[in-house]
């Protein structure tokens, strides 16, 4: 998607040990022409693929996702990072460890919004390592869906996420917007 | 908004303590029809209030947000609550007792998404207390920013917060998509 790398180019900051900036159009501040931009290539890039239902995990992950589920016309699901006192009933919890804040982090869905059988894609800010798209795969699969595809704003290909994932047997198509393949020297390398 | 009553009556459930759960449409899912109506008709209730920005608070507010900032095209803020790697410089804290989760919140925004003279609209998925909402307002003021207004996707009026803002000096427009004004009983009163 030409527009976001432009922007990248443009406002992106590498701020050392992989971490990429992109606050000012994603993280923190939202451009709408650019998420309606995103959601548009999402659902362009996922057209031949039955989606009955998208997750996300908060926060990052929210806004692209909402803009692929309007287009698609399908609900959008959020992960949660801790139980709201309004989440009860069947939650379906998984962990994965935090790239940028140590530890690990748990995400929860309420067995409301994840049903046997349905197709689920999977949308987020980033894929990195892929510890975080592949819990929230299992909450899918924990739930008796299936993982439609994964499709990400930027993809920072030399964390190898996408080959971790393909390793872990998600042979689902897998599409980012942007791939900056390196980080060396400060830079910022797209692909 | 009509809509949105409606899924209220349906989906909606009083958890008692002045909880509501509407989980299905905002807090946990999110219908996009849904949140089209509501981004075109928060841009139509502050139609002729200058905006330059949007600020919201992660992570219900997002959503609302965003789709308000594309109907009314301006970029769309969302303070954090925990401190991100990404984040440096200037940064404006405040702090909100949190209703539903007991201690309090820290809201934080980076000096580079709010700037002194701009008007800036608010808008959340709840007023209820209005704490969270003011906590919002003092960080555009501590950017040397205006408050353009206040839009909410749920006023809970019984918990008094529009009162507290204007008592608070407040008098920016404050508009909410659905006002709730009991939920005694174990129901859900809409005006």
């Amino acid at each position: 998607m030409q527009a976001l790398k432009d922007r990248i180019r443009a406002e992106g900051q590498n701020l050392g040990n992989g971490i990429l900036k992109i606050d000012s159009l994603l993280n923190h501040q939202l451009d709408p022409q650019l998420m309606v931009g995103m959601g548009r290539t999402l659902a362009q890039l996922f057209a031949g693929v039955r989606v009955d239902r998208i997750l996300t995990a908060e926060i990052s992950g929210i806004a692209p996702a909402l803009m692929a589920g309007i287009e698609m016309q399908v609900p959008v699901v959020y992960a949660r990072k801790k139980q709201p006192i309004t989440m009860r009933g069947i939650i379906y919890v998984e962990s994965a460890p935090s790239h940028t804040k140590g530890g690990t982090v748990d995400l929860l869905v309420s067995g409301e919004f994840l049903k046997a059988g349905e197709q689920v894609l999977i949308i987020d800010d980033f894929l990195a390592t892929g510890q975080t798209l592949m819990a929230l795969a299992r909450l899918i699969q924990a739930a008796g869906a299936h993982v439609a595809g994964v499709g990400v704003v930027v993809e920072k290909s030399f964390e190898g996420g996408r080959a971790a994932m393909l390793k872990a047997g998600y042979t689902c198509p897998i599409h980012a917007l942007a791939t900056i393949t390196a980080m060396d020297d400060g830079g910022i390398t797209l692909a």
